[in-house]
C-alpha cells in the first residue's frame, strides 16, 4: 500500500532562508516617506525594528543564514509533512496529482510561526524586553506570544475589539503563552485616545491597532515592534517551508506544475512559493504559481499597482503594492487573515511582471471546497486555507475535462479547529459571498492620493 | 543540536493489535446477564456490534492483525511522533528525562480515531448501513464521524443536549465530516421519550444517551452502535500507541521508567501502556504504568471492585470493575472526557492485581500542569491530557529532590485547541477545584445493589 506521507528528517530542515529579491528580474521599488514622498533608507525602521531585521529587509543576498537556535525552536513541529491527497483525488475523480504541504501541525495551528521565532530571536539577540504587535482574529498575535514566551520577551498584542469580543478563544490561547492582550482601541496609546475620544464605542479596525502597536514601540526605548506579513523580511522567513516543500517533491519523484496557495500579504504565499519560483528564474522551469485571493478583497485580480500606504490612517512609509486603497474596508468574510487592501512588495512586483497568477474565489465556493476537503482528507482547513483549495479544485477538474494529469501543490497553512462557528454558518446555509461591485472598487481606489507608478 | 521528535515511517505502522489479556495473570472475570446476573457470552452483543468486533472482544489470542485498509487510513496521521521534552525538563530543572508521546495530530484531535476507524471498518466489512453512538464533549463523537465518512456509513451521534447547547463547536466538527448530531434526549427513542415526558426541560447525561444509541441500534437490523472507550476490543485498538511508543523509545536508546496517561474509561491508559506492560509481563521489567485520574471521579484511587453497570439506567451487560457506583454523577470539570463513574473490565484487572498504579488530582493543579507545559512546549494540551502532566511534574520533581534521573513518558493524547473556554476559565481565576468527600463517595458506592466480589 502506497504512502501518504513525505517526511523529512530534522536534519533536513533548511539551513538558510531564501532571499527571491536577489533573482527578481525587476528589484521592488524603494519605500517612499509618507510626508516628503521621496525614497526612504533602512535607518528610517531603527526606531521599530531590530538592526538584523532591517539588514534583511534591504538585503539582495540570495541566502540568508538560520540561526541555530530558531531551527532548534523549529524542530517542535518542523519539518512539517507533505501528503499525497489520495482522497481528494479519489473524490474528484481527477487524473491529477494533487499534494498538500501541511503547516497545521505548529503550536499555534498555522504558519506564522516560522518568522514569529524568527523576529523574537533577533529582537532577543539585540536585548528588547517587550515586542508589540496588532491583531485581528488573532493567528499572528498567538504565533508571536508563542515565540515571545519561547525567548522570553514580553509580548503585548493589540487585538481589533469586535475580535476581541466576538472571538475570545484566540484571546485566550495568547494569554496561556503568557502575552498581554489589549481590545484596540485602547486608551494607553495617543492614537487610540483620539480614537476613543471621537467614538467611545469604536468597534477598532486593524489600521488602528497598527497604529497603537507602533506608537507604543516608537515611543519606547526597550520596544520593538514585528509584522505577521508584508514585509521582505517576514515573508523569506516563511521560504522555509517552500525549501522542506521542494526536497519532499523531489523525494515523491516528480515537481509541481502548479502551486497554490492563499493570499492575505503574502507571507504563506511566498512561503512556499518563492522556491519553486527559483527553480523557474534559475532553470528555466515552468511551474505556475497561483496566489487565492477572496472576491470580496481582490487586490491582486481587480486592484492597481501604485504606491500606497500600510495602514488605514497614513502613518506608514509609501509602498509600491497592488491595492484596493489603503482606506477600503474589506467585507466581514471568516478569512479574517485575508482582509488586507494591499499585498506585499516582493509579491506585487513578481505580478507585474507576471511570473506569478492569481485568482479570486467567493467565501461560499471556498467553504464548499474545505468541507469536500475535510470529507476527503480528514483534516479541517482554516478558512484562508480553503481559498488555495478552491483554486485546486478548479484545476484538477480542469486535468478531468482535458483528460491531462498535472501535479497540483496545495500550502494546507492551518486547521480550522478554531474556525468551527464559521463552518456552522456555511453548512447552516447561512454564508453570504460577499460580492464586490466594480464601482465599490472604483470608488476605493479613486481615493488613494498617492502618484501612479509608471 | 539534538533532536526533539523520534519519528517513524508509515512502514512502521504496527500490522498487529497486542491483546494484553493473553499474558493476564489474573483473567477478566465474565460480564453478567443485567437480570439473571448470570455470566453472558458474546452471543449477546450481536444486536449491538459487529461479529468481528465481538470475536475481538472476548479474544485471547495475544496479536490480532489490523486490516490493511485501517493501516492505510490510520497514515493519515500515524505514525504519531514522540518528543523529547528538553523545554519542560529545563523549566522544572529535573534531572528526569522527559519524553511525551503525541495523539493530537490526528484529523479530530485527539487519539479516538485509532478504534473509530477499526470499528467503522468491520461495520462496513458486514454491510452495516448506519452507526449509532453517544458523546458528552463531543470527542469520541467526531472520531466516529471522521471513521464513518471515509467508509462511506452513516453516523448518528445522541450528543449530551447540555453539552450540545453549551459547546456548539464539536457538534459543527461531526456535521462537517456528515454525522447527524442529536441533542439528547430526543424523542426518537422510547428511551429519550420516557425522559421528556417526565421532564421536558431535561439537560441530559450520558447515561440517557447511551441508552438512546443502544436502542436504536437494537431495534433497526441495519443499524449498529459504538463505544470510544471501557470494552475490550476498544482498549486493543488503542495499542497502535504504545507499539509505536515501544519503538521510539528503542529508537532513543532507553526504555521509560514510568510511563503516565489520562483515565478515563481506560482506553488511552491502555494505549500506551499495555505495550509496556507486555514487557513487564514477558521480561521482568519494572516500568510503572500510572493512570492519572480526576480527583472529583476517583475510581481507581477511592472507588470499589465491583460488578457494576456500564451505563446510569442500569440495561449493559454487569462489568467487574473499580467504580463509584453507577448512579455516581461527576462534577462538572472541564475534562469532560474523564467524567465516567467506571473502569474499563482489562483495566480494573490489572489495577486490582497491583500491575499498575493510578493517582487523582485536581482540576487546578491539572492546569496549571497544561498551562506550564503549553509554554514549556508550545502544544497546548487537553484538559484531560493535563492530568497525565500533572503527574509526570509531580514525578520530575521527586526526581530533582532525590536526585535520581528517571526516564517519564507522558501519554500526550490530545491537543486543547476546542477547550480554549476552559483555559479562560482557568487563567482567570474562576476554575474550581470540585473536591469531594469519603461520605459522597461513600453514599454513591452503598447505592450499588450487586453482590461484591470475593
Amino acid at each position: 500500500m502506497k504512502n501518504r506521507k513525505i517526511l523529512l528528517t530534522e536534519q533536513e530542515i533548511p539551513e538558510k532562508w531564501y532571499n527571491i529579491v536577489h533573482d527578481m528580474p525587476n528589484k521592488p521599488l524603494p519605500p517612499l516617506h509618507p510626508g516628503t514622498r521621496e525614497p526612504i533608507g533602512p535607518e528610517a525602521l531603527a526606531p521599530l525594528f531590530p538592526m538584523e531585521l532591517i539588514k534583511q529587509e534591504v538585503t539582495t543576498e540570495k541566502w540568508v543564514d538560520i540561526p541555530e537556535e530558531v531551527r532548534d525552536v523549529y524542530k517542535l513541529w518542523r519539518p512539517t509533512p507533505m501528503y499525497r491527497a489520495f482522497g481528494l483525488e479519489a473524490l474528484l475523480d481527477t487524473p491529477a496529482k494533487i499534494y498538500y504541504k501541511y503547516e497545521g501541525v505548529s503550536p499555534s495551528g498555522s504558519h506564522k510561526p516560522n518568522t514569529a521565532v524568527a523576529q523574537a530571536y533577533y529582537n532577543k539577540q539585540e536585548g528588547v524586553k517587550r515586542i508589540t504587535t496588532e491583531t485581528g482574529a488573532g493567528q499572528w498575535g498567538s504565533a508571536l506570544s508563542f515565540a515571545c514566551q519561547h525567548f522570553g520577551i514580553e509580548c503585548e498584542v493589540y487585538m481589533v475589539k469586535i475580535s476581541y469580543q466576538q472571538k475570545p478563544y484566540r484571546k485566550v490561547l495568547m494569554n496561556t503563552w503568557g502575552a498581554t492582550v489589549h481590545a484596540s482601541p485602547t486608551d494607553l496609546t495617543e492614537a487610540g485616545r483620539k480614537i476613543l475620544a471621537q467614538d467611545p464605542d469604536s468597534p477598532g479596525s486593524l489600521g488602528i491597532a497598527i497604529s497603537e502597536a507602533v506608537e507604543r514601540a516608537a515611543t519606547d526605548e526597550n520596544t520593538k515592534y514585528a509584522l505577521g506579513s508584508v514585509l521582505n523580511h517576514v515573508l523569506m522567513h516563511q521560504t522555509v517551508i517552500g525549501l522542506e516543500a521542494v526536497k519532499q517533491m523531489e523525494k515523491a519523484g516528480e515537481m509541481p506544475d502548479i502551486v497554490v496557495a492563499p493570499f492575505g500579504g503574502g507571507s504563506n504565499f511566498a512561503g512556499i512559493s518563492f522556491p519553486f519560483l527559483r527553480l523557474n528564474l534559475e532553470e528555466g522551469r515552468n511551474i505556475r504559481c497561483i496566489a487565492a485571493e477572496p472576491a470580496s478583497c481582490p487586490k491582486l485580480t481587480r486592484g492597481v499597482f501604485r504606491y500606497d500606504f500600510g495602514d488605514t490612517v497614513g502613518m506608514t512609509p509609501l509602498l509600491p503594492m497592488y491595492t484596493l486603497g489603503h482606506t477600503f474596508v474589506p467585507a466581514p468574510i471568516h478569512a479574517g487573515g485575508l482582509r488586507y487592501h494591499g499585498a506585499g512588495v516582493v509579491v506585487s512586483q513578481l505580478l507585474k511582471d507576471k511570473l506569478i497568477e492569481a485568482r479570486a474565489h467567493d467565501q461560499v465556493e471556498c467553504f464548499e471546497a474545505g468541507v469536500l476537503f475535510a470529507r476527503a482528507e480528514g483534516i479541517l482547513p482554516a478558512p484562508e486555507t480553503n481559498h488555495a483549495i478552491a483554486t485546486a479544485i478548479q484545476e484538477a477538474r480542469k486535468c478531468r475535462e482535458e483528460g491531462v494529469s498535472r501535479t497540483i501543490l496545495i500550502h494546507l497553512c492551518g486547521h480550522g479547529h478554531f474556525d468551527l462557528a464559521a463552518y456552522e454558518n456555511y453548512l447552516s446555509g447561512n454564508l453570504e459571498k460577499h460580492e464586490i461591485t466594480s464601482e465599490e472598487i472604483a470608488a476605493a481606489i479613486a481615493r488613494i492620493d498617492t502618484p501612479a507608478i509608471r
